[in-house]
């Protein structure tokens, strides 16, 4: 037996569960502030150090608005047919990294972007603040 | 023939090729903020007279925050097969409708969450810029 909170038809998921799902993911989106308007970017990534990492071209809205910023990241992963899934969020402070050995690092975890085009900067996503949620499914709805 | 944007190996989407995919899409991600922190959060949606429309619970933090605020909206879809995807982003003002004939069109659109618990609350976000991207494969990289 195990304890699960329940919030309007949703399992809260504890940081644990949230660190192990966020290792499973490859596309996740970002959310940044670009001038005055919010805008939100998918990017794949990967988990290195306990930290979320993706590449962005040099120069890019993404990179300089998430450099220095807190930012959010989600990562989902919804089943249409029997109408499950479950979604992590990931807010704290992002950072391009200038330190050759996290650069290395993620060369070695294979984050290979979808896109082509030249992607050499990489941005670090500190998650300071972890939620997540589980659709446990609700047999009155 | 057809003149093709190319940013970064991903082609760039005119609004009416966004409008069609927003139609396509299920889940999209909103992105709002919550004191001084930014989140985001996965809802199931619908397009309503060429707005965005999801449903969410009264008093909830997604709709205190979307209430009145300019907010991004995201949608993608990705084949990690083939690694290939698109995505739409759409940022504009949201209110919660309070408008009975808007209400009954969301339950015509058969608009129904995922997840169970009181979604009895109607969020409409009017896509003022929007902006899109798909992969188009680059055999360089």
């Amino acid at each position: 037996m195990r304890l699960v909170l329940v919030d309007q038809g949703l399992e809260l998921l504890d940081e644990r569960a949230c660190m192990e799902l966020l290792r499973t993911g490859e596309v996740g989106r970002v959310a940044v502030t670009l001038g005055a308007l919010p805008a939100i970017f998918p990017v794949n990534f990967r988990m290195v150090d306990d930290a979320i990492v993706f590449r962005t071209g040099p120069g890019t809205k993404l990179s300089a608005a998430s450099d220095g910023a807190v930012v959010a990241f989600e990562v989902d992963d919804w089943d249409r047919a029997d109408r499950s899934g479950w979604s992590v969020l990931a807010v704290g402070p992002a950072e391009v990294v200038r330190d050759a050995d996290v650069a290395f690092k993620v060369v070695d975890a294979e984050l290979e972007p979808f896109a082509g085009g030249e992607r050499s900067t990489i941005v670090r996503i500190d998650p300071v603040i972890l939620s997540g949620r589980r659709i446990v499914g609700d047999p009155e709805s």
